[in-house]
């Protein structure tokens, strides 16, 4: 059902010294990036094999993302699984009793289809569940 | 140099309800299995895709892991990269300035060589490089 993982999200305080960190001496090297004004981000995928690390930037404090830098500092924020079908996979979550963050996919990063999955009955860890773009 | 994620590691409060929970709705078929007395954990490897997801289960509270779930209650506790020469990346990391947590490689989950880099240079994320064994 869930074929690999996609990416780890990470919750930075400063892009640009993450980039420098990432794109230098782990070597992955940048291969998107863009503003997400709806999620209240600055995003960017740093490549790793087949999968990618997301750096997250809050927009500003109010921000999904900046309460969370507020509350638990930066660090890991979530893991991504890449699916085939992501409303097959959703409607399977759901009957199986998992607490969809979106009911319905909506369009993530690099016009890939995602949706996020409540943290409550996955110990903890926020999940999401990414259908790449067919061109990627 | 990095060449793939190979795992996220995931701390839990309860080793049983989380197996439940990856094996069960997420899929994911349980792999492998270790008491790590030397780690104060016990370590469960679930399989996704070419990955794994790592469930480690503190084997009492003043264990890393038992401090750690303490601290930050349980969820995403670590992100591992895999790579093929885990001396040469390590010399590599080292002379970028990066911080490491084991100087030289340790034994870890089912003969792999790992070592852990420390999170503050690493933007709060604790991060592992493993060089799988070779029948793996």
């Amino acid at each position: 059902m869930l074929a690999q993982i996609d990416h780890v999200g990470v919750a930075v305080e400063d892009m640009d010294a993450a980039l420098s960190l990432y794109t230098g001496p782990l070597e992955m090297p940048l291969q998107y990036r863009e503003t997400v004004e709806e999620q209240g981000v600055d995003a960017a995928l740093v490549g790793i094999g087949a999968g990618h690390v997301e750096l997250l930037s809050p927009l500003g404090p109010e921000t999904p993302v900046g309460k969370y830098l507020e509350r638990r500092g930066p660090g890991l924020h979530h893991v991504a699984y890449a699916v085939d079908d992501i409303d097959a996979v959703l409607e399977q979550l759901r009957a199986a009793g998992l607490r969809l963050i979106d009911d319905t996919p909506r369009v993530g990063i690099r016009n890939s289809r995602v949706a996020f999955l409540h943290p409550g009955p996955l110990g903890g860890v926020l999940t999401e569940i990414v259908e790449p773009a067919e061109e990627h």
